[in-house]
């Protein structure tokens, strides 16, 4: 999918929004549990009750590993059934040296039919770059994250190369290098929604590359934040939301309780976008 | 699997030998390519010709990952293949917030039988704590790696907190940090062989923690220098060799070549266990 594509599309759903399928078996409808394609049926439903007022959907390797070869199958099932209009996102965190960066890339850009994929940044550039070589492909590259972890690493403070005093932050650091690998056409960064005023100083570094932005709230305020301090002029932004979207209902509605939420999202990003 | 039985296995063995598995579909043995079973049949018979001087199997999921369901599949039969007496390590470079680090500790300690998984330190704290949760497991967090990009975030030069100059680099803090996560009996970090003089200062971080090191050529001196520099107590070493040894020869016999150039690392391994 094409940055103009994602535009477009964007402006004619008034809507940013990605769905995040962290589908947890033991946390979808009592009565789907013992379907035997229980989390593909889950995802369908979440997929036919949402697809018009979202852009993007998020699918979470972690939650299909976990169920070993039923859960990939799963994964392919739901990837292969997300409209091609949507932003097809495998949230894998994946990375490695160069020649194993390329086999990642090849799972999730061609065998499995993914139009982007999240990349730790820690190994650095040859990690980063056979992910970027595909065409039409995005690679979202972790920035700062929205967990306490967060603090551990991303948040330290690196040495500046002219004072030899203190400078930017790690995360800082990376925003800066990895954009320059890429560009705003192939390129997203992952930044998290726990202090959004925070994005003001991250737009100097990156104004024009789309963010996915996780942990945002509906009615919380933080929405309205991260709209206000992340938005460029092509939008630029996605947020996501899973399991406030995917688990509105335990019941047999859960679809239409994950639509009603989903549409409160919606509805408050169309006023941010006019 | 404990450090106990870990160590009497290398001192039974005289080997600290890792043989990677990364089983490149397009590099095996053209008479197996058209195999029905082509991986899982090329890993049998590289298991059956070195289980008995190597001490671990590590299993690079992305090869695998790389050819979709069957892919998975064959990560499945190989690792239920693998001798319970190996330590069996999922090269993964998994890591994200913790309840989608359960996940991934769930899909490689639960529904695959894996002892160890390699994780990416990026996001913190909360996102390696769920693979330490589990008992007689092997988190193994990456320090710093082998490759060109290691220069790229890992050894950039962190602020010291007393000074504000100067401090460490970020590898550094990664390996001081995550040590007082875990402890000696769960938790070992990838440091790469690349300059085997630094495993000195590793050490002193680092004393009592097993470390997996990957690319270690063997006769070109690395091999020693790794073994002078990083050795402790209880070996404390695990050292990969995965396309030295698997693709060793690219005809019938490249199990049996395989078998020679293992008994290489491992002969000289013995010398150095003295």
């Amino acid at each position: 999918m094409t940055r103009k594509q994602l535009v477009e599309q964007i402006q004619q759903k008034k809507s940013y929004l990605c769905v995040g399928l962290d589908t947890d078996i033991t946390k979808i409808p009592k009565h789907l549990q013992s379907h035997p394609d229980a989390i593909f049926e889950f995802n369908k439903a979440i997929i036919d009750a949402t697809k018009d007022i979202c852009v993007s959907y998020k699918i979470n390797t972690a939650f299909y590993e976990a169920l070993g070869l039923k859960g990939w199958q799963a994964m392919e099932q739901t990837v292969n059934y997300i409209p091609t209009e949507h932003l097809k996102i495998a949230d894998a965190k994946r990375g490695d040296i160069g020649n194993t960066s390329s086999q990642y890339a090849k799972a999730f850009f061609e065998t499995l039919n993914f139009d982007a994929i999240t990349v730790a940044p820690y190994m650095g550039e040859d990690s980063i770059r056979p992910f970027l070589e595909y065409e039409n492909k995005w690679t979202i590259v972790l920035g700062l994250t929205s967990n306490a972890g967060s603090k551990d690493f991303e948040q330290l403070r690196l040495v500046s190369e002219d004072t030899n005093h203190g400078g930017e932050f790690l995360y800082e650091k990376v925003l800066k290098k990895v954009s320059n690998w890429g560009n705003k056409d192939n390129l997203m960064f992952v930044v998290g929604a726990t202090k959004a005023s925070g994005l003001e100083k991250i737009r100097e570094i990156i104004p024009d590359n789309f963010l996915l932005v996780p942990g945002v709230g509906f009615q919380g305020g933080s929405l309205k934040d991260v709209s206000k301090y992340g938005m460029n002029k092509d939008c630029g932004l996605l947020v996501n939301a899973s399991r406030a979207i995917i688990f509105a209902s335990e019941k047999e509605d859960f679809a239409a309780e994950a639509r009603v939420i989903a549409q409160q999202y919606q509805n408050e990003m169309a006023g941010y976008l006019l």
